[in-house]
């Protein structure tokens, strides 16, 4: 038997990021960029007025012989327009937020601490403003260039774009943005017993739960999943439907990769491609295989339903982060304190499924009842797996014991 | 001005879960259930084997003068069929694993506790196989209904479907599943100012970042964004983007809602719908509105990039989530950290954009720089919002601050 470890880092020695696309801007979340992101222009293009208020030389706000300036408003400037007036002593152009600052004004003060001058003959006296505060020069203004300077490397590659890297690739005018593409993952069942959802049951039959758990977890991996369907116990069948994956990025399938005589599957992976079968120390899920089908890497999860859906996140998840270019490939894990304990006889290492929740300052988990590898109500409520070391013992009621955190944000692979 | 948590919980009082709608169950990931998820059959439909071995009857097992049991093997029976044989005294079938337990057998003992026996004329001779250990009625076998009982309530109307619960739903057969459908959100931007991402800078202009955020923010929220471009500053432009806006659930303006003279959107809200304008006790992003369309709500964001992106994630994201049937409809708080400290002055409570990460089991947050509100680089590498208190005193270096963590998973808004 191997190790969950050892199982992990042979199979992604393998594994290297998928090639660049460009992809419009609005399809960019969830990506990864693909090259740096260099500023060709200085963020803010032009000094403009942090608030609504009057753009004026920072001399005038003194008051005079113990009263407020008073100053000639000599027009307005919006934001998206040039003011084409010039702030001359005495005078003030009232602006908006996001307006460029006038030729001739050095500070700007907010409308808040003005008071308009009231003109007791409206038809020849121009308007006028006293300023009711001495402000100093650049008050208000926010610099050309305060944001992100021309030639300023503003985001690396590697970056995972999420709303606000859109924000900021919009902001630069980055309308289709240089991303690693999506991975497509074929996903195939194995298996007579397997139906379709939509059948009704049949003496011996159960439904195809695998390929569709699979494909949701493909999707909300980022990647594109491709279902093949189910391949009948029968060579024919079964090279059919590789004939099909072999176009993919990556081939999923679920069962068939254990001991059992049936297992044509296995026969089928050792004559197409150059393939590994593993009894890997960990329950649910010891049997998993991992190699390729030309130089399409396949990973075989076990048939049992519980076991799929754990190795899926154990090994699937992070092949397909990484051929994605991520960085972050693997689930946090975190010590939780398991209130009623977890009696545990197995050798294998046990990836308890249970529910985290903060209590009082603590993680605290709550295992989800039978964990028998074909009972899928244990994934019910499930937001973590719990750790039960393949040493043999158990851990007490109250005991520690670190948990994968499946619903936190990945992080990197400690070397 | 009103606090952060009293403007949410005005918005909110408004919103209630969009009706209900059946999607095929591959497009339900990330959706809400609708109703209950009751068991129509037992799962496991049938008794069947959790190994690869043979079926017997367990009094077969036990040694016979201090020789294994030797069993004549009547047959196979795989997975998917439904064996023709009855297993009497003496017999044993060979069963793989997910086969039905055939009559007359009530155990199964797995081929690695069993030897087969050669036999020395084949052609006449029965396959015989010795059982190499006894094993007790029930052993190996999977009983029917063992995982889900007919009638049983698997899932919870209001439960949120991720990739586990598609295997539950696929188990069960619901190859559609009633959901809260995804809420449709229109998406205006407001001002003279503002081009489009592909156009070069003119004088006085910048891009348009707010519409391209809040698309991708709308997205990660699990909603279908619709942008419909920008309202420039005429009451023409105005009317006519509202008149497409009110087909959505959802209107989310950015700009516009401040005190400025040139704030048109303003006036128009105030015409067309009942609105709100308010002055909320936050940093950055102030102003905020909401109100109503017709029966459409309309939630008004601050002009300033780094403003919209913070109050969508405080406001819109918690309407959205509540609309399409949530529970859990805001990001968690944890406390972090600051190892260099918040040098504070302001009298608004101000939410510092940082990056926060495990460090020796404590959550330690990193400020991103410049906190400016027209500063977009302050979004770089940021997961987390630092909470300085609106009383004005600041955060020593090495002191505790509440974070929201905006890449956790959300709960629920304490009563």
């Amino acid at each position: 038997m191997i190790s969950v470890e050892e199982a992990r880092t042979r199979i992604l020695k393998h594994i290297t990021s998928l090639p660049t696309i460009s992809v419009p801007l609005s399809e960019a979340i969830g990506l990864v960029l693909a090259r740096d992101v260099i500023a060709q222009e200085n963020i803010p293009p032009f000094a403009n007025s942090a608030m609504d208020g009057f753009a004026l030389k920072s001399q005038d706000s003194r008051p005079h012989e113990g009263k407020p300036a008073r100053l000639r408003i000599i027009g307005e400037v919006a934001a998206g327009y040039v003011a084409q007036q010039v702030v001359i002593p005495g005078t003030a152009l009232r602006i908006m937020t996001g307006a460029p600052v006038p030729e001739g004004a050095d500070t700007v003060i907010q409308v808040e601490l003005t008071q308009s001058v009231s003109s007791s003959e409206p038809r020849t006296q121009e308007a006028q403003v006293d300023i009711l505060s001495e402000v100093a020069p650049g008050n208000n203004i926010r610099l050309a260039g305060e944001d992100m300077q021309r030639g300023q490397t503003v985001l690396t590659a590697g970056t995972e774009i999420g709303p606000w890297e859109i924000g900021i690739l919009a902001t630069l005018g980055w309308a289709t943005v240089p991303v690693i593409r999506r991975a497509r993952v074929a996903i195939l069942g194995t298996g007579d017993e397997i139906i379709d959802v939509d059948q009704p049951l049949q003496p011996g039959k159960i439904r195809n739960s695998n390929s569709y758990l699979i494909e949701a977890a493909v999707r909300r991996a980022g990647a594109e999943p491709i279902r093949l369907g189910v391949a009948r116990d029968t060579l024919a069948s079964l090279h059919e439907k590789f004939l099909q994956a072999v176009t993919c990025d990556l081939i999923i399938t679920s069962g068939g990769v254990s001991v059992g005589d049936f297992d044509l599957v296995k026969q089928v992976l050792t004559e197409e491609g150059q393939m590994e079968f593993w009894r890997i120390n960990m329950r649910p899920g010891k049997p998993v295989a991992f190699g390729h089908i030309g130089s399409v890497p396949l990973i075989g999860l076990p048939g049992n339903p519980v076991s799929t859906a754990v190795t899926f996140e154990l090994f699937a998840r992070p092949v397909i982060r990484k051929m994605q270019g991520q960085q972050r490939i693997i689930k946090p894990q975190a010590p939780v304190i398991v209130e009623q304990g977890i009696p545990d006889r197995a050798s294998r290492r046990h990836y308890v499924r249970a529910h985290v929740e903060w209590q009082q300052g603590q993680l605290v988990a709550h295992p989800t009842g039978n964990q028998g590898s074909h009972i899928m109500t244990s994934l019910r409520n499930a937001n973590a797996l719990v750790i039960v070391p393949e040493n043999g013992e158990s851990i007490p009621p109250g005991g520690t014991a670190m948990a994968i955190m499946l619903d936190w944000p990945e992080v990197e692979l400690a070397q």
